[in-house]
């Protein structure tokens, strides 16, 4: 059976754009003749609609989307799409979350989702009602076990006592398996995460080696506000090898015969596309553990790669792109501004923001104060001048004088500490804002992962911004990523990557004089936020006791302040947001 | 049998504080000869816990706690309270959320939650499994059906087709009627929303009446971060009719007989302690239909007093003060600020938090722009001197005109417009924010929820502030609280009340040009946030179709902002938050 892989960019909300998508893809399926044709999990309005699904209008347009869709198809071609079906049982949430099959014009089937994931970023049972009777959709005299993203993940083996909260009761596949299908079809929206991928290929291939069954996963592409999907569908074969993966961060399509993946080294015809070689053990047969999203191995088409970070990086830089510019042309925005200070997080944003949008829609201040170094300009001009970005420079220094004079009745004869500090901090945001506001361009905020843990950022200052680009990022892989942007010509003026850093908001300050080291910051940040282990264990790692507890109570009492940033594109598994609710309120 | 209902406000992850609460209230408990003392829904943690249930050591910490008081009570009192428990199934979530049930020293039993909200701020599948398998708690010869929040939450009537989304497959008290139980018991962690109370008080006479059992409610009191509990706590006859409530608002106790819950007449009882006074339908008996939540109907005690809308905004009011209270002294602030425009939100604003936090922890500023008129600072002026609260007058003026002219390269000949109204608020909330740095003093955020929803604010200007107080009450509401706060004196000045809204950024500026008069807004915003109807359906109530369009395009454009807001106080049903998820980026 020739199936067509469709990897497409859905905008959230947007039914009759979706709907046109889908239907040029089904025509390129038709076209290329197959019989065919899958669309990612809940295609027709985009991943993820969140509450927009508790409005009967919004859920009913959908649904009449789905029937257009079908009106309009070819009788040669079967398509599944993803999208929402009201549930017409007396009882249980209002709605499944379905794969519907379309062919001669009808709706002829639809599958439901029967493993909600609940956690993270997810909230798929504030919206719908498991599955919990089995079926098999045939088709051409194939028989397909349909199943939609987590049901395929109900086996992730537990790395501790704690992440088995993420296992369920119920075997989507195990279930089906009774009807003895041909092949297994997974509709995703899977989002990024640095090293996910790999993840994934191997929950796939194990599926595939386990019931000896050909494996096709279709998954979104494309960023919607926070969450990036990577896209990367695949094609496994019965013996677990990947026989295709479509393109990483860009909309894709591929239509393969089914027949190809029953036989057995199916997956040696990958060679031909495969990025880089190497030689290693061969990926399938289930023999591949799961590794560490941490420890990112490349692993294609019956060769494996492990490859250094900077692939890992470059993931990490192309995904932020990618949010980067989906969050704009969504939205209906082209320009961007941004805080150019001499330091490396807002020349690694500009460089990114560059790489989303062209040059042509930036425009940047550089905000120089009475404690700024001369470098801080002349670096930022010269990264500014290395990407043709235009600029202003808007000194602070007078508009600080006044405002201290303005406080003068209630700060009286205190000393200056923070208070001062974070007024420079929000002049400048106040001056990017204006030029938002005056000029249409959208404010990008240039805070990283490590600053935004600890709470050493302004609210309304530097924590300003429509979206937060390095807000996942660890300062540790800012470094790398400078580095990775750097890699054919200097981009970023190698003085901002060399020169420690400073938040310049007061004579001759270090981030070091409040922060430790990066590597043993950013290492502590990801056992607590990460891996949520409780201080005890962290410093049984080796790190000091004292600075453990301190690092924590930073994180802590810094709640507040995170609960009021812009929406931060996610590269981890555990990012800001969302994803991630602790009381701001309390004692722990 | 004598039970004890122990309303307690908890504080969210203080297991040692909890714990210790709890032990005063059993030792209270025992001393009024108690043979059970019933606690709230996870009174050991503090309701909400959130993300801190995915740390095992906390839910570790929950257990120890749990056990430690039951080592710690006497053997005459039995205890039932709230905490996490894990679940040793191999497969599942990992928790359950159950009702401890400890005597003699020791844990004797746990009964599990069996629905678990996942709608609005609910997440509780996010943590937790739901239990399946249902039993009996006995005790001294009486059988219990031990129920937690939501299981008794089985069956609200669905308004329309969608809102049946609540509703479960499962019937836990139904499940229980199998063992015969002599009462209900309910422990709750069941937030405020004005008017909810009443429905509360109907549900769980339904229940009574149905199965013809006392019921026993004992709900948490206190805020945590934007929700607000407002206690409550129920002792429902047989007979369905209301024997006792506890106190709104605040922490109380009661020990009561079920025997005289049995018998028929028994909430007539009630009489003695209950407010007001007036003829109409006795409640219970089954007979009344659940009222809409905003047609706030007070029933006390087998009389009815229907009361005007000022009971439903003094509730309100309370409410917040709690909030406020709450939201410092459980952060360990005691100081608030605030920007006093010479409006009815600041000045509302102002009175909750002398009522939460008393006049001497206040010091407001004034800081009038070129663009004030007088009666803004000499209204302001009078506000502060009748609540006896300190000020500070900033004039903004100097400071704006000189990030005109720094702006000046970015703006060049550009006509003023927004982004100048914009950098004005910002001066504001950059010099509260100085204040309060410099002094320790919260920012209390102004907004109404009117204003939040059309977007009508500026992010980082008077969107800022660590709480927001008024961010879920619309204008009118507004007005009302004011109206209320005047009840015995003039605490507001009559002209805050009486002038026509204006945000006075620039000459002449009034509200009602750019907005449709409160009351038209406030009802289109009610009928699209609140319940969610679609544009269509609220056109059909009557409203202009051309404005109902231009305040849902305001709402949906304006979504970015709000996610950078303070947590705001949550006083209804559907609160701009945690409970409401809708895209930022999307098409809708």
């Amino acid at each position: 059976m020739k199936v067509a892989l469709a990897q497409c960019n859905y905008i959230v909300g947007d039914i009759t754009g979706n709907s046109k998508l889908i239907l040029e893809y089904v025509e390129k399926a038709a076209t290329g003749g197959s019989d065919l044709v899958i669309f990612s999990e809940l295609a027709i309005c985009g991943y993820p609609p969140l509450d927009l699904l508790e409005r009967g209008s919004f859920v009913e347009s959908c649904i009449e989307g789905i029937h257009e869709i079908a009106a309009n198809i070819s009788a040669e071609t079967g398509v599944i799409v993803g999208g929402p079906e009201f549930n017409s049982n007396e009882e249980g949430k209002l709605l499944f979350n379905s794969a519907w099959f379309l062919l001669n014009g009808k709706v002829q089937q639809t599958v439901r989702k029967s493993l909600l994931p609940t956690y993270d970023i997810f909230d798929e049972y504030r919206y719908f009602e498991p599955n919990r009777q089995f079926d098999i959709l045939e088709f051409r005299g194939n028989k397909i076990a349909l199943t939609i993203c987590e049901d395929l993940w109900d086996d992730q083996p537990a790395e501790n006592r704690f992440s088995r909260s993420r296992l369920y009761t119920r075997h989507p596949l195990e279930e089906m398996m009774k009807f003895n299908p041909d092949f297994v079809v997974n509709i995703a929206a899977s989002p990024f995460a640095a090293g996910r991928m790999e993840i994934k290929k191997q929950i796939f291939s194990k599926k595939a080696t386990k019931h000896h069954l050909p494996v096709l996963m279709v998954n979104q592409v494309g960023a919607n506000t926070e969450l990036i999907f990577e896209g990367g569908s695949l094609a496994v074969a019965a013996d677990g090898s990947i026989y295709k993966q479509l393109a990483l961060f860009e909309e894709d399509f591929a239509i393969l015969d089914t027949e190809e993946l029953i036989a057995d080294g199916a997956g040696t015809k990958e060679g031909e596309a495969a990025e880089g070689s190497g030689t290693g053990e061969r990926l399938g047969a289930g023999k591949s553990d799961i590794t560490d999203e941490n420890g990112y191995k490349e692993k294609v088409a019956g060769q494996t790669t492990v490859r250094a970070t900077d692939n890992r990086i470059a993931l990490i830089n192309d995904g932020l792109a990618l949010g980067v510019r989906d969050y704009f042309s969504k939205s209906g925005f082209r320009k961007a501004t941004l805080g150019l200070s001499g330091g490396i997080d807002s020349a690694v944003t500009l460089a990114i923001a560059v790489q989303a949008l062209g040059n042509k829609h930036l425009h940047v201040l550089l905000m120089p104060s009475q404690y700024s170094s001369d470098h801080s300009i002349s670096d930022s001009e010269k990264m500014a001048r290395n990407l043709q970005v235009s600029y202003d420079i808007i000194p602070i220094r007078d508009i600080f004088d006044l405002y201290r004079k303005a406080l003068q009745p209630v700060f009286g004869d205190r000393q200056e500490d923070i208070a001062e500090e974070n007024i420079q901090s929000r002049i400048r945001g106040t001056l990017l804002m204006g030029l938002s506001n005056k000029l249409g361009h959208i404010l990008l905020n240039t805070s990283n992962k490590s600053e935004t843990a600890v709470g050493y950022g302004t609210l309304y200052g530097d924590m300003a911004g429509g979206l937060s680009v390095l807000g996942d990022v660890y300062k540790v892989d800012v470094y790398a990523l400078a580095n990775y942007i750097n890699r054919d010509r200097e981009i970023i003026p190698q003085n901002i990557i060399d020169k420690p850093p400073s938040a310049e908001l007061r004579p001759d300050q270090k981030d070091a004089d409040s922060l430790p080291e990066y590597e043993i910051l950013d290492s502590i940040l990801e056992l607590y936020i990460g891996k949520q282990w409780p201080e005890e264990q962290i410093a049984r790692e080796g790190f000091e006791p004292d600075l453990v507890k301190k690092v924590i109570r930073m994180v802590n009492m810094s709640e507040y302040k995170r609960y009021q940033t812009p929406p931060i594109l996610r590269i981890s598994s555990k990012a800001f947001g969302v994803g991630r609710r602790i009381p701001i309120v309390g004692r722990y």
